[in-house]
């Protein structure tokens, strides 16, 4: 079962520019900016109430999330769904004829196994699934 | 200043098809679908901790909804974030120079007051501000 939006992910042109954008939309200041290599992004957090914005970059045209921005423009780009049990989650899923992007746990940030569901099966929103963190 | 990510809408062509689905993605009941005539919609709710996935059908094809959906397609349409002090807000925004929709509060759902800032000056995300309950 679901329990909280842990994060919605925007994708941005120049993730430091956006961080000052919403800072001043947000009144807050937001996170440093964090690169990761292996994902080919670069990406910065603003913490709220029991849930975060994500700003993500992709770095270099063939990132998937520069892809994202080349097609669709900045925005919305996914959500991601807090879960009491992430592969049991996947298996009901999988029954019940969702599209997984991955069919079983992956290694996501901060020490936290996520997986994704693909757009075309979630009324055009990819979900990424997240386990909470006592069973990280 | 932000407070809380009170929910995230996202267009759909059918809501009831859509509910559905999201019942079984997040393993939770959804809300009954309400109509809104005055705002050419149907939505229905989903509650999780701190905030809630709003999933909107446009009624006729001059919704704003079934526009959006005709051009994008269905999925993330909005964030609304809830802020401290609306009008304040406002003011920050204007004077720094953001594409305010609603330059003032105007009547929102749940008898709560809202704006929306336009995505061009958001890094493509539609924001709907809401005020906190305490000042509704």
């Amino acid at each position: 079962m679901a329990r909280r939006i842990e994060h919605i992910a925007v994708a941005v042109k120049d993730v430091k520019a956006s961080v000052k954008l919403f800072e001043t939309l947000l009144g807050m200041k937001g996170s440093d900016i964090e690169t990761l290599p292996e994902e080919h992004v670069k990406v910065a957090f603003f913490e709220l109430e029991g849930s975060h914005l994500e700003l993500v970059q992709g770095i270099g045209s063939d990132s998937p999330m520069s892809t994202f921005i080349e097609r669709r423009g900045e925005g919305l780009h996914h959500i991601c769904v807090e879960v009491e049990d992430l592969p049991q989650t996947l298996e009901l899923l999988h029954a019940a004829g969702f599209p997984l992007i991955d069919r079983v746990p992956k290694a996501g940030s901060r020490g936290r196994r996520v997986a994704f569901v693909h757009p075309k099966g979630c009324s055009g929103v990819l979900i990424e699934l997240v386990e909470q963190p006592s069973r990280a």
